[in-house]
């Protein structure tokens, strides 16, 4: 059972994992300098808890025991009891969906456990942007992707915004960082993946004429710079979602859920 | 040619077109009521007046005077110059982009003329986050569709996130609001359509089963309650994508851009 710790002193160091929550930048390097992430509200809990991570610490305003009562039952881990207006002075915002929790960051996956029995994966290519890469989550897990692997400079997908926007999915579908990025081409080769680039290229395959491969990575770029010339060079088919004349390409996460919709396991 | 005053009281009476742009409630009413939208940055600018909408007023910095000259130079509309700590004044917060203007709302199109040629149209109801609104009129813009029709409900596809994010696709793409919204399905029917509703329902008809009709609308609800049992029941088709099971569906803008891209004009 939780140690249940009423505190009133919201600079209280026990505190300090929970410090100016919307400081992007800060709570960036904190959070990875201390293997942390932040669990956001009680449904967010409960599905990092179901997958197997473990609580540091809890934060809670008193009316929010209740519904937590079973995570808390389960875990040695301190409860920080504070009134709500304390709350928000910890963490500079007015944390409406209720508790907090620091879990400690699972051990990092291998990219060779994420590719092992895989079909169908996404590669995503230096999307910075916390909402991009939790939308994608969201979308490849729901499309019947089996996981994603990410370049370095990709944004946290256990970051609190990533958390929120994938809807938890960041917890069950297999994810890992390459951190050899030019060598990535190569090594989808090797683990026996057919490789298709997302590109906004003249001389592209339009992605409904394609057959995709027994086992098929989807490599998307950010949008404004779009995928790096290396990938485009290396993939082993270059694809494009044909769009109306004059308009913009679609947004990442729209483009990244047509590419998964039509490279969907089991498409008759 | 646009009029440059020169001010330096933030609080000055003429700039009360731009105050506390990020007070969503506050602007929703006060551009509705004065009849303005605003557009932010010199591209949106220009995107806006390339599609015949009218300058009311212009809030500049010295430094953004240049990129504007073009659109100065045909305009009799005030331009009003500040330094860019007292625009941040005004404005509430640090304008990166560049330039502003106070545009004028377009008359409003009516449903006929939006349905008038089109093959493809989307009806959103209810979306009420600026966010979707925006990548949702992007996405179907660059897949083709003609039009776009909206609940009352829905948000303001001309508030500031909305036109952001929607990379300026809501001056080209045609939308209207469908005021009478209970009256919508027959409506559609009237104007030829067939009408496809997405749904999460267990009998809905997966969305690769489909062969759209030759004018075809359709149907996408909020994420949360999914589209209103009103029209679960009178549209023409009930159309899900099949997604992988224990995953909460996609968001609304992926789950729209795969309905867009299935249903597209032309496909084979």
């Amino acid at each position: 059972m939780a140690d249940l710790i009423a505190l009133d002193d919201p600079r209280d160091e026990r505190l300090r994992d929970y410090t100016d929550l919307r400081d992007v930048q800060l709570r960036t390097t904190v959070e990875h300098e201390r293997g942390i992430y932040i669990a956001e509200g009680e449904k967010v809990i409960h599905r990092a808890v179901a997958a197997g991570h473990e609580p540091k610490s809890f934060l809670l305003a008193p009316r929010w025991l209740d519904n937590l009562a079973e995570v808390l039952e389960r875990t040695d881990a301190p409860a920080y009891v504070l009134d709500e207006k304390s709350i928000e002075r910890v963490t500079g915002f007015h944390v409406h969906r209720g508790a907090l929790a620091a879990m400690h960051r699972p051990a990092e996956r291998s990219i060779a456990d994420v590719l092992a029995a895989a079909k169908r994966v996404l590669v995503a290519e230096d999307l910075v942007d916390h909402t991009n890469i939790g939308a994608i989550m969201r979308n490849v897990a729901a499309l019947g992707f089996d996981g994603v692997l990410l370049s370095p400079r990709c944004a946290d997908p256990l970051y609190r915004r990533s958390i929120k926007v994938a809807m938890g999915a960041v917890f069950s579908l297999p994810w890992a960082r390459i951190e050899d990025w030019y060598g990535a081409p190569a090594l989808l080769r090797e683990h026996g993946f057919t490789s298709y680039a997302m590109t906004l290229a003249d001389d592209a395959v339009a992605i409904d004429a394609i057959e995709p491969a027994e086992r098929a990575a989807v490599i998307v770029g950010s949008e404004g710079p779009g995928l790096s010339e290396h990938w485009q060079r290396e993939a082993d088919h270059r694809i494009i979602i044909p769009m109306a004349a004059g308009i913009d390409s679609l947004n990442v996460a729209a483009s990244t859920a047509i590419a998964c919709w039509e490279f969907r396991p089991g498409r008759a």
